[in-house]
């Protein structure tokens, strides 16, 4: 979707808060970019309007950007903005980089000129290139018509090119004006501004704008300071004012990298209530990859609530804009929601964004992609899970341990710990583990809880949500036969099991499909974003069984017998998938308790 | 759907009960219709396999049988099985007839030579038609494929024709038989037999079918005895033999006619039970187009209880082949159903099932068959609703009267006084109906009331069902406004409201689908078979607005005082229709509460 029509929608709304976007940087270092995709996660929790990544000055890192920005928009499922710049680019490589991401699901670009090449003072075109952002902002619009959204930088003080002495001749201030309005008026849908200090000369230019014709919305772009010296480098580069009073309240305090965040904080906040005191709906944060200062300062506004993340479907809403409307998932991929999105990348149609209808679609082979995990997570998963085994019995007390959130890591899930409404049932999760019955998935009954409840609510206020009770796990022949035997008794109970062979048995039709999530809002059909489909259970079922191979016999040498005995497992067990229908009543757990 | 699979179906499953199926004839008379209809109506509530409808004997009545198959297939929604004869029918007439069914979704044809032609001993092939059911059965399958399910008629005893003396000789017998395996192997799927009462006769007839390798399924047709001389008549006509002990019985009590049906009912059931003994699962009843006596022996062997009527869906499910997937329908013709089934019956092409993807179909245009209803309820419509009315505080009394049950009748519903689970609201409808809110649709919230509840449950057990509340009533504009006023207190309220000219207030979009019935039911999706759809809304309030003076005003004179009051009041007044979605806490009718 494009940014300009989030915004619109957003504040079109009588009683509506301000939206927020975020801007990244690409790291330098391949650790630097797992632990920013770990920090945009959690970023994006807080429901940002979009999230924008910038291009590598020069075209150095531009391979990374486009990679960066294809994650952020079909894997992190926010709204993407890539920016490119004319620097070291010739059309050929600028159209390259606009296919990619136009293949990728990404609706929006923001146009610069960028700075000069490495080494120099001064922009340079190079040949087969552009001169300016105008120049780019036409070629886009004439290439790829109303595809993509165009956003453009608008410069509050002037552009630095222009600036001396610290200010801009009001001649060149003007032209500066008149060079933004052909932007817009070539195509350009919505301006962010350069990072500023003095909120007053922000609102000068707004003002400015509006009395040469220009309409799109301005949105103020916010630096947190984070750090003295960051400040003073990062202003004299883009030749920033800063007003004498922060100039004054700093110099005390420069060496206590604490106090200056503080303030910071509590500067960045002030100015944003300016803002938006004046009638401005939108802050764009420059988060320099860090997140504390940009969270704060949202937090002091109200406008992110630790406690109150909204969440649109009970899983992360696609981003890309060929998968909008996806609203169901069979919940098999519940903790491993990349390697869905990875497997499924080639699903172009969504008839009516029903899965249901897609049942023919070809899930993606299993590939290496679906076993690659941010290398950071994966020093932590062979601490945990590395360890000698003497026996299945040390096996089930790895699950067990993992549910009662004693481990962080599990091979089956990419997610961070435990998902909150997990810990509902923890003990009686821990229980059944240790009976043999390893647990990879679950979620609690919910009887019509209100949708905006913290730990299993979505879609917003004014809704109630329904979950029936589940689990998937792997457990041995024998114990399986003991659960159908009571599956007979336990009438509510629906399962299907099957072996690494594919050996099946199920007491529902292989047609059979279970909501297992579902909400009703007002003035809205149901809403049933999960469900547990036996067709794609028999996908999941060979990723499932690959994990104890791939995911953590691996971690062990060769000839280990811990790796000898994970095998063992992966060839013997079954896995399976139990719904109990009865989310009123019901008791999921009862059927375990004379195994 | 072809008998042939419904009783494939039904027979399938382990406990499964015998299906029972329902004979009927076209009556004499236009009254006997309207008659026979309504008795259809309640018999079908019981959910026969399939209901037969006989051709008229030479073809009299050939006409009238094609115009109440059709209406049987498609308004009463059975599934309906024609007979048709080869007496005095050339080919041409044959195929007007099959191609009358097919158009109209039947799929089951009884194929008979039929009797010989009025006034006539012996059959006589007409010009240009068939000998025998064979050639029937053969021209069936080779001009309409597959398209048919065939049934033919087994004779236990022989046929007629060969009987002498009261019994077929073994040779004629054996042709018989062969000549049924012939109708077999030409494509019939399915056998009915002539009636009879000696079971041992029946038991040996199935058995001989079976030695020559017939392995359709053999349907016993039962005849209640009803009253002495028609049963004469009839196994005189018929040439069934009575066995002594049978006549015994009757002898004494034969001028006692309710001695005679009781026991015929007592005869009929034991029959039926020694039948079902012997493994056979299917049951025909002869009904005569009598209920009683049918239902009664139904009711002794358990397969009908008038307390457990189950509902497949909230709405009869269409039987009509071209649309038995329909599974979601507008709220607005809850009264109408026949005339919402004749709208829709131009949409041929229900994908997936989904009301709400035939958006664009277009509903039939109003025509007079929304207008027609049987002339047995005209005269009580008539007495009911055309009397003097002064003001139209005596309009809001007809209104309120009929929601309390004191009225049968209302020109707004095809169906005969209220819906059960409407009983749960009757007397707030009636506070209401007084204040001027002139309901003719509602229903009662219900949050996951168990899916065998005898008033509002559907979809058969192991599930919950739910309903948000509904109101839809005409109203004056100055109550409207008030109405208005109070829902932006009661949020949880949505409403649409439209006026004959067509002017519209709503709170909510006009893409806005809002579903009001919804089940939840094990390892299913969840189902949501009505809907509040503005799109459809504004197509019924044409409807609702023309029953003012086609349905109410039109039993006046044309200068009747009357007569204009009711006209004003279609001119002016708005048809509104309110949703509660707060179906947990919510009260629908507090907000009427101070207007």
């Amino acid at each position: 979707m494009k940014v300009i029509e989030k915004i619109r929608e957003a504040t079109a709304a009588n009683d509506s808060r301000a939206v927020f976007s975020f801007e990244f940087f690409p790291p330098k270092t391949e650790d630097g970019v797992d632990n920013l995709f770990e920090r945009m996660e959690r970023m994006v929790a807080h429901n940002p309007s979009f999230c924008d990544i910038t291009w590598g000055a020069g075209g150095s890192t531009a391979d990374l950007t486009l990679e960066i920005a294809n994650r952020m928009q079909n894997m992190v499922c926010v709204e993407t903005m890539m920016h490119l710049t004319c620097t070291n680019m010739p059309v050929e490589k600028i159209d390259h980089a606009l296919e990619t991401i136009k293949s990728n699901g990404i609706q929006n670009v923001l146009a610069l000129r960028g700075d000069p090449p490495h080494g120099q003072d001064k922009f340079v075109q190079v040949e087969g290139g552009f001169a300016c952002a105008l120049d780019l902002v036409k070629h886009i619009r004439s290439k790829y018509g109303d595809y993509f959204g165009i956003t453009v930088a608008g410069y509050p003080e002037g552009h630095p090119d222009v600036i001396q002495d610290g200010v801009a001749p009001p001649e060149a201030y003007q032209n500066d004006l008149a060079y933004l309005k052909r932007k817009v008026d070539a195509g350009a849908d919505l301006i962010v501004t350069q990072l500023f200090y003095d909120t007053d000369i922000f609102l000068k230019f707004v003002n400015d704008c509006r009395q040469i014709g220009i309409t799109v919305p301005i949105v103020p772009g916010i630096m947190p300071i984070n750090n003295f010296k960051g400040f003073l480098r990062m202003t004299g580069f883009c030749k920033t004012k800063i007003p004498p009073e922060i100039m004054a309240a700093l110099e005390p305090i420069k060496d206590n990298e604490e106090a200056v965040r503080a303030y910071g904080i509590h500067l960045g906040t002030e100015m944003c209530k300016k803002i938006m005191a004046s009638g401005i709906r939108t802050l764009h944060l420059y988060t320099l990859n860090m997140e504390k200062s940009a969270l704060a300062i949202l937090m002091n506004l109200g406008l992110v609530e630790e406690s109150k993340i909204a969440r649109p479907l009970p899983w992360r809403r696609p981003a890309n804009v060929f998968r909008v409307k996806e609203n169901v998932r069979p919940i098999f991929w519940a903790n491993r929601p990349k390697s869905y999105i990875s497997r499924t990348v080639g699903w172009d149609q969504y008839p009516h964004g029903r899965w249901g209808d897609s049942r023919n679609a070809s899930y993606g082979a299993l590939s290496d992609y679906q076993f690659l995990r941010p290398r950071s997570r994966d020093k932590k998963l062979h601490e945990e899970w590395a360890v000698p085994l003497k026996n299945v019995e040390d096996i089930y007390e790895k699950f067990m341990k993992f549910c009662l959130g004693k481990l962080r890591t599990s091979p089956w899930t990419e997610l961070d710990g435990l998902q909150p409404e997990t810990k509902i049932i923890t003990e009686q999760l821990g229980n059944i583990n240790l009976k043999g019955f390893l647990t990879i998935n679950s979620q609690p009954a919910v009887n019509g809880a209100k949708s905006d409840s913290p730990s299993v609510g979505w879609g917003g206020p004014g809704g109630y949500v329904y979950q029936k009770a589940y689990l998937e796990f792997f457990c041995s022949p024998e114990k399986l036969n003991a659960l159908v035997d009571k599956c007979k008794i336990f009438q509510s109970l629906t399962y299907m099991a099957v072996n690494k062979e594919g050996t099946w048995k199920s007491n529902i039709n292989n047609t059979d499909v279970n909501a297992v999530t579902w909400g009703v809002f007002p003035a809205k059909e149901i809403i049933q974003p999960t469900v547990v489909d036996p067709q794609s259970f028999m996908v999941w079922k060979d990723e499932a069984f690959e994990i104890w191979s791939r995911g953590w016999a691996k971690l062990y040498p060769e000839d280990d017998p811990s790796r000898k005995l994970l095998e063992e497992v992966q060839s013997k067990y079954y896995l399976v998938s139990l719904v109990d229908n009865d989310y009123v009543h019901g008791d999921l757990f009862a059927v375990f308790k004379d195994i």
